[in-house]
């Protein structure tokens, strides 16, 4: 920093990473695309989880569209995300961005690029995501340990379909 | 790829690259700001170009607000930037991402962070842009050195302006 006066006390910098995970699934690149594309499914594996509240939910799929999801963690403060689908490729891509915030303060902003491959009789699944995080708090480890999670969940609500 | 028989051709893959500009300037962070948050001087150092014709500007700065450009150089085909504002902090930060297509096609999905850090008696800008390329090109080089070119179009405008 330098001596210059500064009215506003300085935010956090920005910090930058990415990270990669791979999964293969036994289901279609179909199945896996219509996971990402079809709200209820999207609602079912990827927002409602035990213990979470969720407030709102507004999927539009199509490039250009939003999603908006707000939920809570038992009784903690509301968490806010706001996505915007950038690119969809049917059965074999979907890219989008969003931010999470509390209330107006968003904590991150991100780039995610999800492919589907065909692979033996089933399907192998990328997930990049490019990371800013606003805050000042690193937790770009949590985030891709979060995606492998939410991975397992996936294949968890595609076994129980059968 | 497997011996899966696939209906429709597949898209080329995401290529994923980051790259980082800074340049330091005589003027303050606030004008810097200004430059990056004001519709008619982005307008003027940012979309406008000499054999550039821009076909719609429309640009609403504020967290979650959308930036829309349409422009073609010489006679060539429609550009369409579509940018979404992730976070703002006055006079030291702008969060966007953006997506570049042709027609209906993106070609590229973008997360930017610009920082304005005081510095000596001016300003050290840094340019952040994390990018999935979606046409299978590695332009990724060359979308730095575009990113540096404006910046020294924005010097130059800066100076003009005194």
């Amino acid at each position: 920093m330098t001596d210059t006066l500064v009215a506003e006390p300085r935010a956090q910098a920005a910090l930058h990473s990415s990270f990669f995970v791979e999964r293969d699934f036994p289901q279609s690149p179909a199945r896996l695309f219509h996971a990402f594309a079809d709200k209820e499914m999207v609602r079912r594996w990827r927002v409602e989880d035990e213990g979470c509240a969720v407030h709102e939910f507004a999927f539009d799929f199509r490039i250009g569209g939003h999603e908006v999801s707000r939920f809570s963690f038992g009784g903690g403060p509301e968490i806010r995300l706001d996505a915007e689908f950038q690119d969809i490729v049917e059965d074999q891509r979907i890219v989008f961005t969003y931010r999470m915030g509390i209330g107006s303060s968003p904590f991150s902003a991100s780039l995610t690029t999800i492919e589907f491959a065909p692979h033996a009789s089933g399907t192998r699944l990328s997930y990049t995501e490019q990371l800013a995080m606003l805050d000042g708090t690193d937790s770009a480890a949590g985030r891709e340990e979060g995606g492998r999670q939410l991975l397992e969940k996936l294949a968890r609500e595609l076994d129980r379909q059968g």
